[in-house]
């Protein structure tokens, strides 16, 4: 998502011409995939996208292999509507399919009949990211992860009414409904420290959170060390406003603060002690506002997704412009 | 709701300048009634109008007759307020209006109760109309029929409310509330594709849909052939996504479709081989929309009227300018 | 909320130069504060504020003290983040904040947890006014109320999940609930037609409108007329459509009728027969909304707020551009 200038291994090709050999080509192809994986968390880090895989196969081969179904199907989908060719290098049209192949496969369940979905649901995306551009470049917003919470509310709201989506459901109750009580333990603290993290990606291990962490670790330590904290920050807030302590355990009210406050720390907010408050603000709003949200959503089923990120990650950065004190990112 | 120039049955007046003989005028403001009706599928037709008319009176009298009251209102507001006399004759001021009155009469009832409500949610949608192609213009997008959808949305959520308002009211139930199952039947099968193009405008009897095909025909074949190929692309799409039989024979799942592959088979996109391509994705899209949608507004009473195409079809046109094989056309 | 310059009272000072002695800065910060309170209906007079405020406190103590911690916040948020000087000495920044305390005391309780809540909502009110008007200058609206309706939303959907919010929450179900029965007695409609007026601070005593109605009279008579004018227009028309008698006594049909009669008499729109008339179709339709977003907003709980007054004079606002009978004031 970060529009940084193409790196040493992004290819520099201009439409029209395309003087690179055709293994290079290949190359350059395939490592568009990883990219697009790290892009969910802003990265367009081959090593950090591997890492990321590496974690989503951890937590499930599922998750794993409909994330790569997702992320090729948008890639492609892109890039024979002729997206702008620099756009896909970086990954910046991949990582909403691969939320898609993630979301879908753990609410529908692991079966052949959510493959055509996830395709479905990756097209509609690109075609979804390219309208939000169009719409959203006047105002300097990215899309975020937009697309895919549409895509996927979309989709998760209308699934029961289609007999062959809805076969293999799964249940999508949050943990406190089989484990309610506000008492947060030290376990429940430290599994929300690394869910936080692992959200994201809608994984639940606190080990496979760390080997999240690890990923974005190798790309920057500043994001790093964002995402711990606006983790803890999610975490807090939840506990000090009364949140279920099993949901917090689980990361619910972490994963919202850890993209808002890479969003916000350097990525596209200049670094500034005043900018620094204002991603603090920001990832608490986003924590706090995951609970409005979820109680919206659960009228049609209940998918939070990373709605609250997206919502305060635009409005924080559209107000950039009024105020004087905080700056954007070039 | 097409942007051609005025054909030779539009007058070509001026603001300011009105030279035409009394007769003549009469003549054109009558005229702006039945394009009035057949702008809501895009055709700025008269005999297209006056042929939509007799399929609403052939599916009752109140449909047509209320149908009218809509159109007349809406056309006379925006002429009252100023709106540009073009846009005014070409029947672009007119076709919310008629789907205001026919949508109206049948969620409320035919009674004499209901005329004050057309009227007011006639020149409201006129109102909104304005508002947003103010907003729109700079995305070149058109309103489609989201002032429609707007105005009859709010009523029949408010309705309840309202005693006056909700005493003759109609049940909306959808048909496999009645009759459920998903194995469709042959007679589901062709009805279903009739239905589909007459449920444009809430009818559900085949010969209806068929009198709306011969409108579409006189006025374009291609129209008229992307409308079928699209009612057909609707059904399919819930038959295999495992849709309610009895909604599928209703049209439920091809009216949104038809909108929308009208709209993106040569008269907002250029037709060509991708442009044809991307018609298809989006009325399958469409349909597929169709029960999250439906969904969603079954919390406060369920209209899903004409969202799902108003939606795609912005995403679908907005996304035009990032892709470089797909072209707006003139 | 008006875009009239800075009056007598209001600091001309510029960003960088501060030549304006020690006590009259106070003087000038201090008075910030009962302009922010008249601003909630665009007065940026200092008497109206000071008499809105007395107002409150007659209404509950609870009701004046959170309104002050709300403007307060706002206001000293819009500061510290750079928002430009004139409009934070207008009270531009601080009429959201107000309301923002009137809502969640009356929501979540008179109860020290409220406090930091109110803070809280006050800062990511500030910073969504000016996502907001990043977002609405190009079409030249104002945000309205808009910033206080989502953050008072969101957080009334949310607090149900937070033990320690919804400790000490009211009950906020409509007086119809208790008192059925839409047959208008004579005490329902001259309490309605000054609950009307206090409903704007969601006051329900009749002679604490009658105060905020001296307060607009203070401002303009001209203002004050249209309150009172636009009050009896909302009250009228939920009594024909057939609501409630008992919510037409407490002024829920009026407060967004005042409110859009106000914006679009001579406030935002030049006045003129066509402009009163657009006037009278913009608060009878604010009136008849608010039924629609009510049983909308039911289902997570039902809260109408000003959205109603929001989105019709957005809408009418937007509008005008396009019809050459209606013009925008300077």
């Amino acid at each position: 998502m970060a529009s940084s200038p193409p790196s040493e291994d992004a290819p520099g090709e201009q439409h029209g011409e395309d003087p690179a050999p055709a293994a290079e080509r290949a190359r350059n192809a395939l490592l568009t995939i990883p990219r697009g994986i790290a892009q969910v968390e802003f990265q367009p880090n081959v090593w950090t996208g591997l890492i990321f895989l590496i974690a989503l196969f951890v937590g499930g081969w599922q998750f794993g292999a409909f994330a790569l179904l997702g992320v090729g199907t948008a890639t492609a989908t892109a890039y024979l509507l002729g997206v702008d060719r620099n756009r896909v290098s970086l990954g910046l049209e991949g990582f909403n399919g691969t939320l898609i192949g993630v979301a879908l496969v753990l609410y529908l369940g692991t079966d052949w009949s959510t493959v055509p979905l996830v395709v479905g649901g990756a097209v509609a995306g690109s075609v979804l990211t390219a309208a939000l551009n169009s719409v959203l470049t006047p105002y300097k917003l990215p899309t975020f992860t937009a697309p895919f919470c549409v895509v996927a509310l979309v989709m998760a709201i209308g699934a029961p009414s289609y007999a062959r989506v809805w076969a293999g459901h799964n249940n999508s109750a949050p943990p406190s409904a089989t484990d309610p009580g506000t008492a947060m333990t030290w376990t429940d603290f430290w599994h929300g420290f690394f869910n936080g993290i692992g959200q994201v990606f809608f994984q639940d291990k606190w080990y496979v959170g760390l080997i999240f962490l690890i990923g974005l670790a190798v790309s920057s330590r500043l994001v790093a060390a964002a995402a711990a904290a606006s983790s803890l920050i999610g975490l807090l807030t939840g506990w000090w406003l009364g949140a279920q302590a099993a949901d917090l355990g689980a990361g619910l009210y972490g994963y919202n603060a850890v993209l808002t406050g890479i969003a916000l720390t350097g990525t596209f907010v200049v670094l500034s002690p005043a900018g620094v408050a204002y991603a603090v603000v920001g990832a608490a709003t986003a924590a706090g506002l995951t609970a409005g949200l979820t109680n919206l959503f659960n009228v049609v089923g209940g998918h939070t997704l990373t709605w609250p990120f997206v919502l305060v990650t635009w409005v924080f950065l559209a107000a950039v412009p009024i105020f004087s004190r905080i700056r954007r990112a070039a």
